[in-house]
């Protein structure tokens, strides 16, 4: 992904709980609906077998990831997700300085 | 993970190729290296069945990252992972704005 520099990157770590019931099309849904955001550059989403899982959501700026943040449809699978998907997960707002790929270019 | 703030999150995304001869005790001992380091804060790893992975690493500061980037050992593993283990990869430096957990304490 070729971003404009000093955009943000959006980590989100989560360990899965055992319930499923709606998890995969709401998961896909949320991927979906962040596609059409405003301000939104990419996501990168990669999860262990034992329910620990890594997205990296990338934005343009942090007017954009609160907008995300807030956005209605989005809430209630936030709200879903603390009361039955997730056991725990952390988020963490970073603000990108530098990115490349394998081959040395710019990422 | 509680940190200092304005700390620095090191996203490494992975394709992996179909190079499997020797990668999982050097991934094992690079993340043991990691701990080692001066300025390292911790670290979160995923992996998909197709593949794709992404480890995030944590560190205090830019300089840390670089000696790490430099550390003889790792920069074996590099250069191997490179020549064999990745099809590609991805890396993104970013300063660590604020992280929270879904208990909403700091992250």
């Amino acid at each position: 992904m070729t971003h404009p520099s000093h955009h943000y990157a959006v980590i989100f770590c989560s360990w899965r709980s055992d319930a499923n019931d709606g998890y995969g099309p709401t998961a896909d849904r949320m991927i979906e609906l962040a596609r059409e955001q405003s301000g939104f550059l990419g996501v990168r989403s990669a999860r262990n077998p034992d329910g620990f899982g890594i997205t990296v959501s990338y934005w343009t700026d942090e007017a954009a990831i609160r907008a995300w943040k807030r956005n209605a449809e989005h809430r209630i699978a936030q709200e879903r997700g603390r009361r039955q998907w997730y056991a725990d997960y952390e988020i963490c707002v970073a603000r990108v300085e530098r990115s490349y790929r394998m081959d040395g270019s710019p990422g």
